[in-house]
């Protein structure tokens, strides 16, 4: 549509004289002041988005087709199982030892950096690659873990995916980190962040740096710092002073050297070791 | 940047009287014909296209967790071999039962769903689930197909990638269909539709129509279309006429259908099958 002009009357060149634009995108009409682009950045900026779309529905057809049906499905092919150690009447987990540890020789620059995309995760490899007790015996057990964490790890290196809740996110964050699966360490982190709240942030805090989780914990003592009025009062809080007592310490500085009042003196002595 | 506004001198309510914006995209200055958006929208937009390549991120490093190498990378722990039956002297391709034919049981509805997805081949999945004689050898053999071919329709399987040349993307094609590998007759239909040109256009039209990829078949058509005037001239013509005079009717057909002046008595006949 081309751009009105209203000319307030006797006032030919006043203010009022604007031209009003209707917004090829919201359809509502626009002056001079709110005017975002050109008509062919607008057009460009569509085909943009129109191709990252097709973009993300030719990956996600990848997806589905790499992705493997989890082989509690049926284990029938399986050469390996794996064993909650601390629940010896759980029935074991079946899994395939070219799926845990993917076979791969090394042979240029290219292969390398391959290699690093495709080792799901780098303590399996070791396993059985090497002529270790886990490779011999097609068994790997697995401590401090239930079954249904077992499953659900298990099943994420088929799948990518997870049911998750913030315990099961926790209990595959934590195996994740221990067998040195990367995706599955980021994907539950992400989850965690998302359901962050005031109620989690302490115990998510703690939980971060346990587990060497940078966005994590920044994320968790951005919350902490919101609430410094009623830190002392969260249910958790008394329990990270037992057990972090130097975590505690980093939230009150932290706070400290963001205070306009402290902040020199604390940054002179470099206390700051977060940010 | 608020709008200028350029008013020409002694003319206050003439056309040139006009406001001059600048594109918070290209930084361009425009005027009310060339306005595409409001700023809102504009921001919006940005925001949008933003979360689409953090999603198209996200999805790159799920597939690659999820692909696998080539298991010609390390043979040791293939369990099955591709033979190309017409190269008897080529070194065979290892693979594994459990990614040619992913394991799954059918559960229920949401189960029915992703069998599809997981199937990479159903023809693959006949011959090992059931007990036919390459299930219970563990040696596949394939007619019509090189050893180049049969290794890179493998890797495919395993990686959803594939190095094409319009010969390989034909030839893996054809696999494709056979093994009704729907994604990779899919992703070398999309190669040959890219590298389409006149030369290309009438082989391909008979391969398209030979393998079914309907939307190589109609780019195919619309090429020879706009080349009627060397249709007889190109080199594949007398080969289609000899090996499917069926299509280069409907050629001539769909051609005559879209003239002004033949085309009523040509519809009246029903006589266009293609659009």
């Amino acid at each position: 549509m081309p751009p009105r002009r209203t000319v307030a009357m006797g006032s030919d060149s006043d203010d009022s004289d604007e031209f009003i634009m209707r917004c090829l995108s919201c359809e509502e009409d626009y002056d001079g002041d709110d005017a975002g682009t050109c008509k062919e950045c607008y057009q460009e900026a569509n085909e943009a988005e129109e191709e990252l779309r097709l973009e993300i529905r030719e990956l996600n057809a990848k997806l589905s087709f790499l992705a493997l049906p989890s082989p509690l499905l049926n284990p029938s092919t399986a050469d390996l199982v794996l064993l909650p150690a601390d629940e010896p009447s759980a029935a074991p987990v079946p899994a395939h030892k070219n799926i845990l540890s993917p076979p791969w020789v090394l042979r240029s620059e290219s292969t390398a950096r391959r290699e690093q995309s495709v080792t799901r995760s780098p303590v399996f490899k070791a396993m059985l690659e090497n002529d270790m007790t886990e490779s011999r015996s097609g068994t790997i057990k697995i401590s401090d873990v239930s079954y249904d964490t077992l499953r659900a790890f298990v099943d994420y290196l088929y799948t990518a995916e997870a049911h998750l809740d913030n315990q099961m996110a926790c209990n595959l964050l934590a195996l994740g980190e221990k067998y040195q699966v990367e995706h599955l360490k980021t994907y539950c982190e992400k989850y965690l962040i998302a359901k962050m709240n005031w109620d989690k942030a302490i115990a998510n805090y703690a939980f971060a740096y346990q587990y060497n989780c940078k966005e994590l914990l920044h994320t968790a003592l951005a919350v902490i710092l919101e609430n410094m009025d009623c830190l002392t009062q969260n249910e958790y809080y008394a329990e990270l002073v037992d057990s972090h007592p130097h975590l505690v310490v980093e939230i009150y500085e932290t706070y400290l050297v963001r205070q306009p009042n402290t902040a020199g003196a604390f940054n002179a002595q470099g206390l700051c070791r977060w940010n």
